[in-house]
């Protein structure tokens, strides 16, 4: 008879997502997983695998939490451009919640990994596509609904917002970026009307 | 009597710089660095120091041969606009150049290491701090020679595109990125008109 897991897998999962976020693929090592996650090894492996494995289902879970957030923000009916500024605004402001590691585990991955782990490559890209596709949706909304010109480009401006978003994510990683921050979105934001 | 050396310390770093820039600062091993230096242990050690302090030293040195190359292409007399858009055209077209390795060791550092390195995010800062200035200066001058309207605030304006521009290096990971980058940059050349 199978022996029942006596632990919770998702919640180990979020364990993991903490620890691979703040310290990243190679800083992290399966001791420090053991430490971290309070599960013995021997589970780990059987539950998530190796630490390439373990890596993916973490950035995973990652996206499955906080990709949801973004589309339920940019998905209401009535104004758009109003929801994609405080989009901007909470990227901005991130930094102010101490108890999150900085940055975002996608632009970690990526810049860390895409280059030689072609499954991170992968849920990196989906990540960037999902944004991208949901903030066109959404400006094309916009456009029809008179807040944009009958000119403007949906995809070219969600494009750039995708940018400039992960851009934001690199420069909180240094302390003071408040000011700096707030200056460059006011910026960005201009770019819509 | 002291040994002369017999390699070239700037151009050892320079190799350094090339693997600590390509895979890191963990994924880049003492072992790695001896491998690919064809210098002995004992002289890296003795000439660069641990790990540590080596990847400083490569950070600076990526910093010392790429900074200028920005501060002399915006300092140029004549209209400055241009100049910045062929700025951003560089970013957005450098993953063409297959030589080079993708992103830049600046983004790089600090994603992997500003939280943890307090040499490494000064290094970062003043690099941040080097572009977002040179920028400045240039949109000033484009102000006063009415490129940009009287109300234009070259410092914000030169924020956003300090931002934008590590954006562009992070959305470059991912293959087949430049149709999304070439409308993305599009957009933030517009946002200095």
């Amino acid at each position: 008879m199978a022996r029942t897991k006596d632990f919770d897998p998702d919640a180990v999962l979020d364990r993991a997502v903490e620890l691979f976020w703040r310290h990243g693929y190679e800083a992290t090592s399966m001791a420090d997983l053991v430490a971290h996650l309070g599960v013995a090894r021997a589970s780990i492996y059987a539950t998530f695998g190796g630490k390439q494995e373990f890596f993916a289902k973490a950035l995973q879970r990652y996206l499955d939490t906080t990709d949801p957030h973004v589309m339920t923000a940019l998905s209401q009916p009535g104004p758009v451009l109003p929801a994609v500024r405080a989009l901007i605004d909470t990227y901005v402001g991130a930094d102010a919640d101490n108890d999150r590691p900085r940055g975002c585990m996608v632009v970690n991955s990526a810049v860390e990994l895409a280059d030689r782990d072609a499954g991170v490559a992968r849920l990196v890209e989906a990540s960037w596509a999902h944004l991208e596709t949901t903030l066109t949706s959404a400006l094309l909304r916009a456009r029809t609904q008179g807040e944009l010109r009958p000119d403007a480009e949906p995809r070219a401006l969600a494009r750039f917002l995708l940018v400039f978003l992960q851009g934001v994510r690199v420069l909180e990683r240094t302390p003071d970026a408040a000011a700096r921050l707030r200056d460059a979105a006011r910026v960005a934001a201009s770019a819509l009307a």
